[in-house]
């Protein structure tokens, strides 16, 4: 759900020169592969200075996550100008669009393997369930945005962004593990979702699926 | 996906043995914490034939995983007499009810583990395409069968099926990584995503959501 690629330019100073060398070495080497040695190689500061401010690999990782979700929120506009359906097509598209504005595939595998730590360390546990619901609570900001203006109909904005997240968080997670090559298919049918379940019906586009 | 209480029965030779063994050395330790030796543990019979089957403690889990894919595959009729909308409702409440016949947190969480593999180990990747196909497939024949009965709509069962699929495992991967509760709410609107995509009209259940 985080795009990255804006961070990469230059850093504003040693946290962030850190979290870019955090998130290329991720990016090559995975979870699986990666340890503060090899993040060290990509950061062009002392390497006793990274391990002056983590004690592991993990303490690393999670201040990674945090600052990624950091930067997401300052990306997103608490109002938005944009009309409603405009900016959840653009979640959607991006979340299941892999390589066209969205995360790339090896960053998005590597948040997979990230995301898998919360299975047995509480830590990450406490990240993602704060990850999700800020990713939802955006979801239903955009739902209460087009039910305000009338695009919408009045839904119940937060069971339809629980079922939008978890359709975007599966079809990322199959891109990531499975690779089946059936994102077009999942966004074709969460845009069938979207029209027939959200637009209201004089805003209603007719469905050619 | 997989339903493994069942088998917890006696064995009926060896290998479902080591399955049983495996199964509660994951539930246990999870997929970070699991040895070869852990699994011994509960292992009744010696711990040498262990090592003697196989080389290491992925190559296990990879049996494991296609042992537990041959059963689901086994147990799902290739015809059913069950009219199709009470088939596709029983695989949305044990993907999303946990504990109410479908899987325990442990297990979703020690599977969410393995999945990740996939991220940077072709033989899990291998793995979860074939389990998500015959997922899928499964989802496909139900719909198929709604269609032909007269009882779903003629809808794209590829891509409908996809997109369920999607929504069920990101729920699972929501329960075993963030915890947020979310379950009920985005199974509520999955039966509302089904009765308005798949129920024809006359069979259209009246939604109070």
């Amino acid at each position: 759900m985080e795009d990255a690629d804006s961070f990469l330019a230059e850093p504003a100073d040693t946290r962030e020169a850190i979290m870019q060398a955090t998130y290329r070495a991720l990016c090559e080497h995975g979870y699986a592969g990666l340890t503060i040695s090899r993040i060290a190689e990509d950061f062009s500061k002392s390497k006793s200075l990274l391990y002056h401010h983590y004690e592991s690999k993990d303490e690393l990782l999670l201040d990674f996550l945090a600052f990624m979700l950091e930067r997401f929120q300052a990306a997103v506009p608490e109002e938005s100008a944009d009309p409603p359906e405009d900016r959840l097509e653009a979640v959607l598209e991006t979340a299941l669009s892999p390589g066209e504005g969205g995360p790339d595939l090896e960053f998005l595998r590597a948040m997979t393997e990230l995301r898998a730590q919360a299975a047995h360390d509480e830590r990450f546990r406490d990240h993602f369930r704060t990850h999700d619901r800020v990713f939802r609570e955006t979801l239903v900001e955009i739902i209460d945005a087009g039910v305000e203006s009338g695009v919408f109909r009045e839904v119940d904005a937060d069971q339809v962004a629980a079922f939008l997240f978890a359709a975007l968080a599966g079809g990322m997670n199959q891109q990531a593990t499975a690779e089946m090559g059936a994102e077009a298919e999942t966004l074709a049918e969460l845009r069938w979702y979207v029209d027939h379940r959200l637009l209201a019906d004089d805003a209603q586009k007719t469905y050619l699926g």
